[in-house]
């Protein structure tokens, strides 16, 4: 099997996201400036392999620092590089708040020290992802009946995240304990990310799915072809309002015209504490060559206004669950945070 | 300006749609063969254009009858190939019907002069088509506020019609009487009508508009931004509820969600009195390449399973009128059909 990113001999390496699944060729980054540069190009993408490729980042970066710099000044600065790549994703400053915590609490260790200590919890981090992920298909597979159909947008699967994968970890869960289960998968423009690369983990672990584009789901709804939908998270407001990929939206608002449950797989770091509900939640704005061309080719005519944001915010009223690794979470979500956060 | 379709010479010209708007080549078809590949192909497409074209592909068989040969058996064979090009679009077989009335009453004709009968006809159709528009756009413009937001699915513009358009008009209209529009398009996937014709359409109007990917409608309705949806038809029930291209009811549902109003707007001869509902609507599927590959180009792993249907329905209690060149019509439909139908 792929690894989606990987620590090599002090270099991060991982799967280039933009090339599947035409191609599966690997990117090495020498230091966080590499890996700053494929975050925002997309090389990896997915909330919580963004959040293990920034802890790498900025292991990376660290271990650049040299003997008599002004180490608290270099580490801050990889960490604003880090910070700096894209918008949205809670796990990404999750993860750097993870990796200033580490370096606060070890101040007063001596350089090669602290590097050892860096590196050790982005590795951490790294492992945390695969198990918390696991423990998300764990918890989720309950919600899956034997011969479901589901719909998920996006790829919330081992692409998205250190390995396993979130929506499609609680898939697969259902998979590998045998219950028969078909997936629709929508293809997710304008970057693809259900065509290329949902369909292509899906088709590796031999889980049986139809591709769609993002305008047939609906139908498919009406027809009573759908039992469930569940996709990944960018970020998750504390009342549980959550950003995810473009047209997440449109697939909640369906779910609820059509009295399907709607279910956001996600690890607890997604969720954002510090902010009350879905409006305060960065929306990326991308560049518009997104949506008028396609794998380079164009499909519009030159010079026209498009516009491009990455996500939306699905409010949590439309939201049926929240699946995490510690346990599954009911409206109101607020309360079930507040519960997770004292166990 | 572009012709979409034309009758020259006694071949039929039309505008390639495949190749728009990287391309503005024109097919000739020199007899009703061609006219059915063209269909088949979306060479031409748009249910009005289709109609016409259809009317145009009967007039050129017609005119290679020869002298001595069982011109009815001849003409019923050529409006068969039509009739088979493609399920949906009701606009198709009403001009096919139409055809075979002016056949029936002029039966006792001399050949040559049964030619020219045809030929006739099918003009009349393709003059009516552009009239019927501009009626449609003189009518639904009153819908449409200065300074409105409209958001629209597919190409249901010139392009679509033998000219000025059906939703398209609509706009159209409205701008040519000052008032001040911007239009969302959606790409509208898989055949990306949206993306290649009516944002070429609109660029040529200078209607000003924005691209943006299916996806993305519902959080641009979220956001406030959408005052109006309006699409075309490729077949009504005579309870009102329409087929058209796939997406449109996910929009239908979204703008519900938003209390946004959903107008449809179509030729009377789209509506087909002789089926209840919806359901009774054959929905074309077509060929699985459409999805997997963009202009030529893979986008998802080869030997997967795909779902391809051209259209879905959206039911009547979506729909706030159905705008036509009689009149806007509003629910309940088939009192306002039956009311058209005397007047």
């Amino acid at each position: 099997m792929f690894k989606t990113i990987e620590w090599k001999d002090d270099r991060v390496v991982m799967i280039d996201q933009r090339l599947l699944p035409m191609e599966e060729r690997y990117r090495v980054c020498k230091d966080h400036l590499d890996v700053a540069e494929a975050i925002r190009d997309m090389v990896i993408r997915g909330a919580p392999a963004i959040g293990v490729a920034a802890a790498f980042g900025i292991a990376l970066g660290v271990q650049e620092i040299e003997e008599g710099a002004d180490f608290f000044e270099a580490f801050e600065g990889i960490c604003r590089v880090m910070a700096s790549t894209r918008p949205t994703a809670r796990n990404l400053f999750w993860a750097i708040e993870r990796m200033k915590a580490v370096v606060e609490s070890n101040r007063d260790k001596a350089l090669k020290e602290l590097k050892a200590i860096v590196r050790e919890e982005a590795l951490r981090i790294y492992r945390e992802d695969i198990e918390i992920n696991t423990a998300i298909g764990r918890n989720g597979e309950a919600l899956v009946k034997d011969g479901a159909n589901i719909l998920t947008h996006c790829n919330a699967g081992a692409l998205a995240t250190a390995g396993y994968g979130t929506a499609i970890g609680v898939i697969r869960a259902a998979f590998e304990k045998g219950k028969k289960v078909h997936v629709f998968v929508d293809e997710t423009r304008p970057f693809l990310q259900g065509a290329r690369l949902t369909a292509w983990e899906l088709k590796r672990l031999g889980i049986p799915f139809t591709l769609i584009t993002d305008n047939m789901a609906g139908h498919f709804m009406q027809k009573g072809m759908v039992d469930l939908v569940v996709v990944g998270a960018d970020r998750i407001a504390s009342n549980g309002d959550t950003a995810n990929k473009i047209g997440t939206y449109t697939l909640a608002v369906l779910a609820k015209e059509h009295g399907i449950p709607f279910y956001v797989a996600a690890p607890f770091s997604t969720v954002d504490m510090d902010i009350e509900e879905g409006s305060e939640i960065p929306i990326e704005e991308r560049d518009p060559s997104e949506v008028t061309h396609i794998m380079g080719h164009p499909i519009a005519p030159e010079g026209i206004q498009v516009r491009n944001p990455a996500f939306d915010v699905t409010p949590n009223r439309l939201i049926s669950a929240i699946i995490t690794e510690k346990g599954i979470i009911r409206p109101p979500f607020r309360e079930g945070f507040g519960t997770c956060l004292v166990t």
